[in-house]
């Protein structure tokens, strides 16, 4: 399978259209490229209304906002709350409510983020340095705090109870994911069973309930809320497989990430469980590797054999057709709910996250 | 103004009561030492049952259970539990309902523990190895996580809607607070305003809260519940002027804390402001060593010098004066409540708070 030819380097001053247009814009299908373009237009107010409110938190005032503010402003792709705008726009509509849910999912995603880069001693994060890499490691530790309970603040004022509970289900399971993570930090030995727990409670539980929480605002029959949910939960599986694809194929200047991250910082990703699995004899010097301080980068001679083996084992290609089988699962299960354009986008928004370049 | 004399060295494995009780029995006043003592007596099947379900939470299981089982193994002295015991007892009394909320105050606590002193690099914490010194700090900041995301989750089960969004300005407050006194560590120049925000942040508004929370699951009229949110604000300062206090004229083997922890730390404490604010000649010492790295002990000199300016500039006679005003303000919050022995306790507690020695 052909790797994705790497994109022009997109500077983030972007908007998250953008961002994500130019993934479609240079290869195929042009259909997607089309679609991609349509529900950029269709959710540009949604989105602008977004970023806004994300704007007016404090940039300063205590180091608390200082380290949330840098992490904030690096700039994401919003995926999230457009995930919570597609699900609202099924029923009535994007309306004040799920605007504040669609900024609290981006809240809690980044206050996982900054605990996270704690956590993994992360030096970049979205191509710039990461928040703990000029702030320290406190002013992050309070800052992931500072914007989990401003999540949680947001979503009890507009919400209701269920809803509430239910972030706070998806956050716990975002902490035990990435304990599970944290405890095989370093190990080559992952198997299949653990790397889904974990990315299913790291990254698809908050899908989920982005998901749940915009056909809550939408209005949306409660057989549609599940339905969404689970759209949400497969999609969440389909990013992180394309995301694990980025770390050891993606151009850094793309992606903003060095290149296979995942393993500097003692993690191993999908791509090389499956050809650590098929090449046992890479695993020793994996090991070697995992066992090494965080964030140096690969010995060339590792990264080179294991640029040839990803391809060679056909790793790559059942990493990319697993990422594109979630995603065609996603959207499987939005057969029961209105046609129309908002079904239509957030079935593009799956085919993206499974084949995406940045 | 004497300073209390150490207590005998009480080891973690006492009940909180014996662990309180030790406080009274040594010294006057007598009153206060019997009135303790029904006290005790009173409460101990409260607190057996919040000590039950504390102990049922997994030790095990994931590192994030690890780390938070060693905090909570460290043993403390269960007060704000206490508070929403005694505050639910002036009602309908401790059901099920204020159990949860008592263990969801001290979860609350523990998880702001587990935090704080990653962000001080804590060694110590009750006498013991801090759970960073011994885990590290990744797996303390997902221990905070997680308690904490566990004590939101009780509230949100048995509480109602007011109830967990004050918990979560509380939240909001603490992390505000740390925020401020991790901006001013370091710094010999603290004000008394910054002080008090930083304390009532800190330490205050959780007492505030677990008051609250007791008076509602109590039953209370809304008028009780306020008068008791207030009694649980004095409350809380006058405890945290007793820990500086402790902080700097404790013995280590009963507080647990090295002697001028807070120093050690980066952070003036109330007594050693007052202190520098009367001997400007010491301000230079100290401001050296806050200029030092975090955890190494205080040079020989700057010690004894500390301790007999203490005493001679009156800071001391003046931070434990203020203590006992702040619980004779808390005291004088609960004239409108009905007399009985529920108040008679929280009494008791008020003057416990401002006078212990451990």
């Amino acid at each position: 399978m052909a790797i994705p030819a790497a994109a022009e380097n997109h500077p983030r001053s972007e908007s998250p259209f953008e961002r994500l247009g130019a993934v479609c814009r240079e290869r195929g299908p042009k259909d997607l490229a089309t679609r991609l373009f349509a529900l950029q237009a269709w959710l540009a107010e949604d989105l602008g209304a977004v970023e806004a409110q994300l704007a007016t938190l404090p940039r300063a005032g205590s180091v608390a906002n200082t380290g949330a503010g840098h992490q904030l402003d690096l700039g994401g792709k919003l995926l999230r709350p457009m995930c919570v705008a597609l699900a609202a726009r099924l029923g009535i509509g994007f309306g004040d409510r799920a605007r504040e849910l669609a900024v609290a999912a981006e809240l809690m995603h980044n206050a996982t983020l900054l605990h996270d880069d704690v956590i993994d001693q992360a030096e970049l994060r979205r191509g710039a340095p990461a928040a703990r890499a000029v702030y320290g490691n406190a002013i992050s530790v309070l800052a992931g705090d500072w914007l989990l309970i401003e999540a949680l603040q947001r979503i009890h004022r507009s919400a209701d109870r269920a809803l509430l509970g239910l972030a706070l289900d998806t956050i716990d399971k975002m902490v035990a994911a990435e304990a599970v993570q944290l405890e095989n930090r370093g190990r080559v030995n992952l198997n299949r069973a653990d790397y889904y727990g974990i990315i299913t409670g790291k990254t698809a539980a908050l899908f989920r309930w982005a998901m749940f929480a915009g056909a809550s605002a939408g209005g949306l029959a409660s057989h549609h809320q599940t339905a969404l949910e689970r759209f949400g939960l497969e999609l969440g599986v389909a990013f992180q497989l394309a995301d694990d694809l980025l770390d050891v194929t993606g151009d850094p200047a793309v992606t903003g990430k060095a290149a296979f991250a995942d393993l500097r910082e003692g993690r191993i990703n999908y791509p090389v469980l499956l050809t650590l699995e098929r090449d046992r004899s890479l695993c020793k010097q994996v090991e070697r590797r995992l066992g090494r301080k965080t964030g140096e980068s690969l010995p060339a001679a590792l990264s080179s054999r294991l640029h040839l083996q990803l391809v060679a084992t056909g790793a790559l290609e059942e990493c990319r057709g697993l990422a594109r089988a979630y995603a065609e699962e996603a959207v499987a299960c939005l057969s029961s709910l209105p046609a129309g354009p908002a079904r239509s986008a957030l079935a593009t928004l799956a085919a993206v996250a499974a084949d995406r370049d940045s």
